[in-house]
């Protein structure tokens, strides 16, 4: 039986992040704002994976995706030193705007058991298309959307 | 009949921030994870304001917020040097959790229409209440809860 | 005799910073690279009391400032809640380059002594002038070195 | 001869950095503050290196490191998706402060001549160790101060 970390990795993209000093607050634990910076790396480098950068796709073609929602729930805290790794999957995929699923996980430190993989906060990012100069929404490259749909996913 | 910025802001605790240059990003725009910070300072001022100290009650009881989820809609963008109203105000209210409905305006620039205000986002952040050290959930200080109860929040 | 926060604030400009979480550390205390995010703040306002906006020039002129140095010596670690003066005053004008003296004081607490002020840290910032498309320098405009200059500064 | 490139990580630990939105601001380039983020991953990778947790050390003896003082020179900007190489070596070594010096490079994208490495900037960090509780000075663990100068540092 797949354990909550399978599940939740399967068919998804994943990209390991480490929680430095900066990512931390005075409770001691990740701010929690800075685990939408973990869910966009992970979406900039699965772009990056499929060939995609979106600097060079700026230059050619003007535009840039922009996060119209976001939504998370935090279960358990990380601190630093901690190894996540961070999922993330397409739930939805429409001309004009990606619904993206992801979480972050706490992995096990060397010596613990692998099974203890703990997940930390999960949620969903929606994101648009737009042109940089006006920021008026415009349809996905047809490029973009074929590569996150047609993708197997597994890195 | 009331303006929607005079909607947003009626029972609610405002405040101001200023967009600078860490808030932006390559896109030109305030980076969206930032509106969160925005959304925790006025949260923080709300506190003040009521004559709460986070450190302080640190200090005394042992205890501190945690954010357990955040959900926000993003709708136009803020630019460098646009001067935002945060909004706050308390949509529900138990003894271990705290729902607080937020937003974020871009107030008119000097010479623009006052009613000129512009709804850049809107969310809702739940808070639970944590002791420090062990990070296990406990009851909000009755103090807290009475005071963002029985406020009258205008400032 | 004048104290030390009257000699730091003498013919400088001064702007007050609030300490947040997003700015702490899990040490407890501000991560030291966000003093320089304090001192751009001081900088931003204090071009913006002199009439002049950044976003304002860009639209304008086509250039923005950039840093080319940072020096900073940290004393005193600075906490959640506290209230923080940063200063700026102009050291060295260039026709290329500024080179502003800047530090950061706590603020005491409301009780507690007036002249209880705490220098937390000091340093330098040089900026210079760039385009903004080509990041080719140039030289700073007329207009803000003569108001950096001839200012009186007391805000 | 060797190139810029070789004579900075001669002797050096190096650590590779990507620059993600978050990293960026309006400019379009890094934010200057964050090349100390930047800077204090290598470090703290070095240390991991050498077997040294810093929240372990924390739990274990108390202390922790703290920034005294930071000088950063700043040559050429990066940008969005920009590969970045940090640098990370001891140039003094005392037993309260140690000061490491400190550089970024932009790494050649696919296709670009290997030589064509750019420094990005250059610094120096001294850094200091003090108990996490009071923030008092101490001396730093004689455990540190030997890896990192018995070390060979190549990685």
């Amino acid at each position: 039986m797949p354990s909550p970390l399978e599940q939740a990795t399967a068919d998804a993209f994943t990209w390991k992040v480490r929680v430095y000093w900066e990512d931390t607050d005075a409770g001691g634990i990740v701010f929690y704002a800075n685990y939408l910076k973990f869910f966009e790396r992970a979406r900039t480098e699965w772009l990056r994976h499929l060939g995609i950068g979106q600097q060079q796709l700026r230059d050619d073609v003007g535009g840039m995706f922009i996060v119209s929602a976001t939504q998370v729930n935090y279960h358990r805290p990380a601190r630093l030193d901690d190894l996540l790794l961070v999922t993330a999957r397409v739930r939805e995929a429409g001309r004009a705007s990606l619904t993206i699923e992801q979480s972050a996980w706490k992995l096990p430190a060397e010596g613990e058991e692998p099974g203890a993989a703990v997940c930390l906060c999960e949620g969903s990012i929606r994101i648009g298309w737009v042109q940089a100069d006006s920021m008026r929404p415009g349809r996905i490259p047809a490029q973009i959307l074929s590569a996150l749909s047609g993708e197997s996913l597994d890195t």
